[in-house]
Formats: structure tokens, C-alpha cells, sequence
């Protein structure tokens, strides 16, 4: 695997995430290889495309016999680590949040949460596994210069109030475990992690492998 | 909407959470309205039985004008909703696990997590958030009747070992937090959360658009 970074051309790049994604569904469905035609099908991606970006990643198989999807997700779960150390900043440290806190992202030592929010006055400068937690009220007085992400562990009913004054004091890429969509401004990135709706799936397709 | 789950077919039935799914993605995406045909190439699924399949659930919309991504993800999101009470079992009660516990779906009042099991001798035999704590390795004594799904969040490390002894106990859904895909019996149902892959992909998204 090359260096892909340094090497390949920045509309390449930008792809990585849709590959990516589409590799590891396709894990979680259970296929073991594809060729560039079906992929093309799946992201909308002309499949010359396809396969010159994947050409310019070296070793990721023969196109005719098709991409192993194993190789896919691993290759290019590699190539989206974060190159550069990632400060974050957590909002809410209920037991999720918490929970979060003490894993913090520790298969990836570069993602860091570095500071957390909340409101409760019982957790309010108190230090959660080594992490300091301030009154939200502060949150623009005490969001440390640079940091840009934000991962939002609150109550579904207080996200509205919280996006916009994440954004207000420069936050631009939130990670949210509260799945009711919010608006955002344009130049914010929000990925929604929907436990409840991710096990509802789940159990409907295992029903149904079930009845036969 | 009707009460789809009674009349329609069982194969749309079927297709239902590959709608759902897509639908999610387009609104993570901020597509707003789809097409059948655009549909049609996203899941693969020919453009005439995606509008036979979102005819029959009544007031999805008009397929020429196009269909409301908001209204799909809000209607097969309810008809994705487990019908019956769902009894689970947590394997794992660290930091997440607790969190779980804790939270335990409660968006949905039918899914219950209703025993927990542990290796840890400090946490077998207590009660968390009303749970009872067990010893892992009375899971086969331990695991109610009929309890068919479990919720796995023990390190990435101890799941190849764990996977095995939930299937041999009759458990065929499992929702994991550890990221590495772990061989199955064909008759089990998986899904991965990861959160640092999720996190990645969020921050690479979010910075090539910083980059401009």
C-alpha cells in the first residue's frame, strides 16, 4: 500500500469515505468480493473511475476478478486515520458521555477528548478520567483555541439549543449519539449515531431470516 | 400510512430496512428528494418495485415528483418498530455497557435489556440500573428462556471467544461495539458499531471540506 496521501490527486481523496463505507456494508452483508461495475452501481461513481482511484492505491486487487471487500475496508480504514493529533471537546457526561470519556477513541491514540460540557452542577468542575468538566454556560470561554469537533452526548430534547452554540464558538464536525436531525449550518459536518434505530434493523432482518 | 406490517408482502416487507437505510444515508447527506430510478441504482432494486413496494404503504408521495427523504426515514423508521416486547441480554458492563444498561433504549419501551453478564468478580452479582450482574461463565445456566439477542460490549479482544458461546446458547441477533468482524454461524444476525471508524469518517469529510 502506498502512501496514499502524498500520492494521489485530491478528487481521489474525497472519495475515500464513500469507498470506505460502501466496503464495510458490504462486509456487514456479507460479500466477499466485487467488481468495479457493482460498486459503480452502488456510489454512483463511473466505474473508470472506480478503478483508476483504485489503481493509484497499489495492491488492491485485479478489477476483472473483482476487489476483495475485506482488502477495500482495511485499506482504507488505514488511509482515514486521522494523520494529525485531533483535539475534541465532549457535551454532556451522562453515562454515555462518561463512558465515552474513559475509552476515549483509544484504538486511535491521534483522537483525543480533551475537555467536556455539561450542565448538571454535580458534575461541574469535577474531573471525569483525567478530563475536566465545565459549566456548558462557559462553553465559549473555555473551548480551548483550535479545537473544531465536537462529540454531543446530550438528551435528544436539548440538541437543538446545543448545536448552534457549538457552532457559534467554531465548532465545525460533531459526532451526535441524539438522532433527531437538527439544521447546521453548511459549513458543518454532523454524523448521527442512532443506537435505537441501528438495533430495531437488527432485530427486523433477524426476524425475518427467522420465519423462514 | 397503514398498518403495513398486515398487508403488504412479505418480500416488501423484506426490503424494508435496505429503504430505511438508504433513506438515512441520503439525509446524512442532505438530499432532500429521490427519485425512484435514482433510488433504483443506490440499493439495486429495479426502479418499479421500489414504487409497487412504496405504493402499498400508502401516502409516501408521488413517484414523478419525487419521494420526501424526511418522509421515508420517519415512516419506515415506525414500521421498523419492534411490534412486540424484546427481551436482551448485555454481555460486558464496563464504562459502555453500564451506559446501555442505563439508557436502555428507551426511546422504545419494547426493548428491554433484562440480565447482564460480566467476568469481572467486582461487578458479578450486583444490580445496575435494575439489571442483575452475572458471571459469564454461568451464561448457558443463566440466559432466560427464549432471550434470542444480545448486546456485546467487551474489547475487541475477548469477542472472537464471546460470539461462540451466545450462539451455542441459542442467541441469533447480536449488536457489538467492537469492531473487528468475528466469524458467525449463518443463522446469526450481526451488526458492527464502530465509533472511532464513524469519528474518522466524520473528521476526513469534515476536513477535506475546511481545505476547500
Amino acid at each position: 500500500m502506498v502512501d496514499a496521501k502524498s500520492k494521489v490527486s485530491k478528487a481521489t481523496i474525497r472519495r475515500i469515505p464513500l469507498y470506505y463505507r460502501a466496503a464495510q456494508q458490504m462486509q456487514q452483508q456479507g460479500i466477499r468480493r466485487v467488481r468495479s461495475d457493482k460498486l459503480a452501481e452502488m456510489i454512483h461513481i463511473p466505474s473508470a473511475t472506480i478503478r483508476r482511484d483504485f489503481s493509484s492505491f497499489g495492491e488492491l486487487g485485479k478489477s476483472g476478478y473483482g476487489y476483495s471487500v475485506a482488502t477495500l475496508v482495511a485499506e482504507f480504514g488505514k488511509l482515514l486515520e486521522v494523520q494529525s493529533s485531533e483535539d475534541m471537546v465532549l457535551i454532556g457526561v451522562g453515562g454515555l458521555g462518561a463512558a465515552l470519556v474513559e475509552n476515549n477513541f483509544r484504538r486511535n491514540p491521534d483522537l483525543n477528548i480533551v475537555i467536556a460540557f455539561d450542565q448538571d452542577p454535580a458534575k461541574v468542575d469535577t474531573i471525569v478520567a483525567g478530563v475536566p468538566v465545565y459549566d456548558f454556560a462557559e462553553f465559549n470561554e473555555r473551548l480551548p483555541h483550535g479545537v473544531q469537533t465536537a462529540i454531543v452526548a446530550v438528551p435528544s430534547a436539548a440538541q437543538p439549543q446545543v448545536i448552534p452554540i457549538l457552532e457559534d464558538a467554531g465548532i465545525n464536525a460533531i459526532l451526535t449519539f441524539a438522532p433527531q436531525p437538527v439544521a447546521c449550518k453548511p459549513t458543518t459536518t454532523i454524523r448521527y449515531i442512532d443506537l435505537t434505530s441501528e438495533l430495531q434493523s437488527l432485530l427486523f432482518v433477524a426476524h425475518q431470516k427467522h420465519k423462514g
